[in-house]
């Protein structure tokens, strides 16, 4: 027999009842009843029940085993009483006599418990991390998360995309957000740093001719800690293709993406149809360019309604130039005491307030109510009414100004209201292509033009469109919203260096500049670069999204916590003397 | 019709004749037949010659194209004459007639032609690597990579393991090599480590409750540069299960390799029988831990017939404690110009030489020359040849001391003469588990105990094996050999936390010491760990093999140079002073 097991804990049935057979995996409960011992005998695979009584000749070492014991043990496999069969599990049948038993690994007294629902302080999950991943949970997503994985790579390579490993020691590119470095011990004063994204390389991968990549890739990113992001790196599903238009990348992506959350959805529906919204439409219907298309509710321009009406407040704002009143149907939401409410939500977010109207039957026919409603009159009231095709029980918020200085809370208000008012549809998964981003943004403080997004994106219209006003020029770059965040992000790329070199200096920035930011891609494009496009998938985020967690800590192996220690590695930790010496680095107290 | 192909340059075929069709590709090479321009397009899959003639519109475009140019064509399918068909490729029995072109990405003069063999320096071609990947051995070689990769993770997928992946910005974990070092901002003066390998991660994940883990996982390693290994990083399969012995790991990674040698070695043979070799053993039959079993030369020890007899030097030797004489059979090296080659060897790799015996038969039957045969006359000599199972035509030669000193070179010397004979089968593979290792060594200097090999392994015998003589303890330790390479190294681990404590002592590391240096997984002991092995495979390693490279960077997409520059990406250079001081760090000015 095997030195250790002869089935798992999840093998054994009733075509098993009187064969002699070894187990072995951890002790989930003990419990005793009448004097017999029955163990939860759990492993990766599942649970068996085993059981043993004074008669037994191990008794005495069986009661001695604690939870989290790591034991073995033989015994035979009897049927159970059929009043005590545990149709929930496979093993459920069937129970083990214990004859023989091993303690593998014992255990001290436990930080954590593995078995039941108690809660414990995010610290003490982390440094005993392979006690708190024994639990149900934790098995189920990081189990979840290695599916998921396998799975995306399956499709891509079903897509002819082959996974090439792209450099983790490399060089600094500025994309956004700090590098880490990696201090170098050959050259004493220079640094790599680790990768914000393959992003150069992959299109360095066009560039030599490869067609279709991808890669599980790791990206790391210095950044601030956050409960939804990791603080060090994450994972991207990162795909690049040669020849391609952005129609192309969305066709070849969608597919794996639809695959991906029916096979992992339990079931939940997954949207076949995938608008594509400009970045101007998501503003203005959804307040943001990553909406939750579950919300039905879309934001509308109302303003000529309150033109020269009677509402001073919104009268006055629309003379200046560049604003505009939103109104933010509520179907559902008639009634004063939820209006009130949401008012009180916008000023906690920060603004004045949002007016509204609501539309009541007080058994005199419908009526409109609310301030705003009075103000302007009935006409101009009705009139809304008829644009945002809303009825008795329904209501309507209005927010007003320069849109930037209201859409991100009108966003807000929007998602608060599906969901108070329970129209967005939970347990569904919904997706929108955001495409047509601008390319550039003007700097409110300093009006300086600078990158909306990503410096790599090809213009639509290429040099042509550079020469009119660059605020007006969208580029082929696009993003994927999945109930509300961003899941894809992607371009078509600029692979002409002379329009790479405008796109820059209208931003600013010189082409000795590029060249040294850049070179190594910039450089590369002077010897026939093919059109090409990508995008990126975050894996850390299609998994929450899978497994409904909102911490991203839920989602990873061994996470670091929120200010960027692994407690249970204890990392970062002080370097020796020598190793700063042979790097050439000496640390400046901190005062 | 799509904005850049209809087809790709592998597609098309007879049966395409009469369609117009759409090709995007780069200019392999242009030929001008009597006015006629041909023009290889060549993309990732494939080559289609196609032609245009002056009375074609575009005639002028057409002629202005030049190598490595990314362009479009549309054109018309033609079949080649009969005479013209070129059976070698695909598409060889058709040409497209050039209708229309448009220049995608134009090229300057190129520093490297993609057309052809022409070698060029190494750091031309990282400086350029666009280029040096889109000729035909290096796109082969990281579709092979690509493939390999693909393959061992649906092998391990097959065997019911999940990928996992674990940290890569991490604690410092001495394991042998330098660590590559990360500062953290946020804890200014502490630092971060790459792992050198999962190696606790993996061992954590055992102790977590997973069964079967693999990762095919990034290395970090700061060691100096060499030709077979990358300066920064490497990729291993990396795999751990929990209640397995030895054997167990064997019979799960075998299949593995065999099957990716199957598949990608190109038909050829790949051994089934892998003989399980002790490490002593294989020190005495081929004088390394990763013998080349293609090479049938195996050596004996023949301390006996020196011992006592004329041939003073050895009979000498032998009279000091712990020397042996060991004979290296060459079977078909039986001239004198061999030997002295041989010998001339030896004292190259600094010993005094190897005597040596060889038998021939000038037409009065077999006779023994050399001087050693002189020196121990007839009698011993015949006893050699019967030992060695020689024969008229075949040599001996002689190696004495204490084994330490002269294993290496006796090792190098069976290797070349192996090869030199004709002995060694090329074209084929060949693999031996090495097993039972030493847990410690004694620094012949210093009289000090210390680990051999990894302290994590467990001891054969358990705790009472470390009640006797250290150097008397073998471990459940194992490498794999492949025609002379380590391939595999694994191990079954110490998973007992008193029996790892007693190891470390006797290495002279106290239990304070161990905590600290490896708290994650000593602390993790204690809560119940099973019983847990594994093992890692180089990656490059297996890639170099299939691809019969034996420099590493042709098998690596973007490597470092043996500098540890990347020469395309400018790494590493000079950080900002803002980066420094965020990280609180000042770099030491260089004498």
């Amino acid at each position: 027999m095997h030195a250790y097991r002869s089935h798992t804990c999840a093998d054994l049935t009733a075509a098993n009842v009187g064969e002699t057979v070894r187990l072995s995996g951890w002790v989930h409960r003990v419990r005793d009843h009448g004097g017999v011992l029955f163990i939860d005998l759990r492993d990766h695979y599942g649970m068996t029940q085993v059981l043993c009584d004074p008669d037994s000749a191990v008794f005495a070492q069986v009661e001695k085993v604690r939870a989290e014991w790591c034991i073995r043990i033989d015994g035979e496999v009897k049927a159970r009483d059929a009043s005590l069969v545990n149709a929930k599990i496979p093993t459920g049948e069937i129970e083990v006599f214990v004859r023989d038993i091993e303690v593998l690994g014992g255990a001290g007294e436990l930080p954590l418990q593995v078995f039941g629902d108690q809660e414990y302080p995010e610290e003490t999950r982390l440094r005993y991390r392979y006690l708190d991943l024994r639990r149900e949970k934790m098995q189920a997503n990081m189990k979840l998360r290695s599916d998921v994985v396998a799975s995306v790579r399956r499709r891509m390579w079903d897509a002819d995309f082959r996974e090439f490993q792209t450099p983790i020691i490399t060089a600094s590119s500025p994309e956004g957000a700090r590098d880490f470095l990696v201090p170098s011990r050959l050259h004493p004063g220079k640094f790599y740093a680790l990768p914000q994204a393959p992003q150069q390389f992959k299109q360095l991968l066009m560039v030599s001719g490869f067609d279709k990549y991808f890669q599980i890739a790791p990206c790391f990113r210095d950044e601030d800690p956050r409960a939804d992001r990791s603080p060090t790196d994450f994972y991207q599903l990162d795909m690049e293709m040669s020849f391609v238009e952005q129609q192309d990348v969305f066709d070849t992506i969608q597919p794996v993406i639809t695959g991906i959350f029916e096979e992992f959805g339990g079931g939940r529906p997954v949207d076949q149809e995938w608008p594509q919204i400009s970045y101007k439409d998501a503003a203005l219907w959804y307040g943001t360019d990553k909406p939750d298309l579950r919300n039905p509710i879309r934001m509308q321009v109302v303003s000529e309604h309150f033109a020269g009406s009677g509402f001073a407040i919104f009268a006055k704002l629309l003379e200046q130039e560049g604003t505009q009143i939103r109104a933010i149907p509520a179907p559902g939401g008639g009634s004063r005491k939820f209006c009130d409410r949401m008012n009180a939500f916008a000023q906690k977010e920060g603004l004045p307030g949002m007016g509204y109207i609501f539309w009541r039957d007080q058994g005199q026919g419908m009526e409109a109510a609310g301030p705003l409603a009075k103000n302007i009159g009935p006409e101009r009231t009705e009139a809304i009414r008829q644009q945002l095709g809303l009825e008795v029980g329904d209501a309507a918020f209005f927010l007003g100004g320069k849109p930037k200085t209201f859409e991100g809370v009108a966003g807000k208000a929007r998602t608060v209201i599906g969901e108070e008012l329970g129209l967005t549809e939970k347990d569904r998964f919904a997706f929108a292509w955001i495409v047509d981003f601008p390319i550039y943004e003007k700097d409110a403080e300093t009006g300086k033009i600078d990158f909306e997004h990503n410096p790599f994106s090809m213009p639509q219209g290429g040099m042509a469109a550079l020469e009119g006003d660059p605020l007006d020029v969208l580029g082929y770059q696009y993003d994927l919203a999945c109930n509300g965040y961003e899941l894809v992000s992607g371009a078509i790329r600029n692979h002409r260096p002379e329009i790479m070199f405008k796109a820059f200096e209208i931003a600013g920035y010189g082409e000795d500049e590029v060249r040294k930011r850049f070179g190594g891609m910039v450089n590369a494009f002077q010897y026939g670069a093919p059109p090409h496009g990508g995008c990126a998938a975050g894996i850390d985020r299609i998994v929450m999204l899978l497994a409904d967690e909102s911490n991203i800590r839920e989602v990873i192996l061994f996470p670091m916590n929120q200010r960027a220690e692994d407690l249970m590695m204890s990392a970062p930790s002080e370097p020796l003397s020598d190793q700063l010496m042979e790097l050439g680095l000496r640390v400046i107290p901190q005062e």
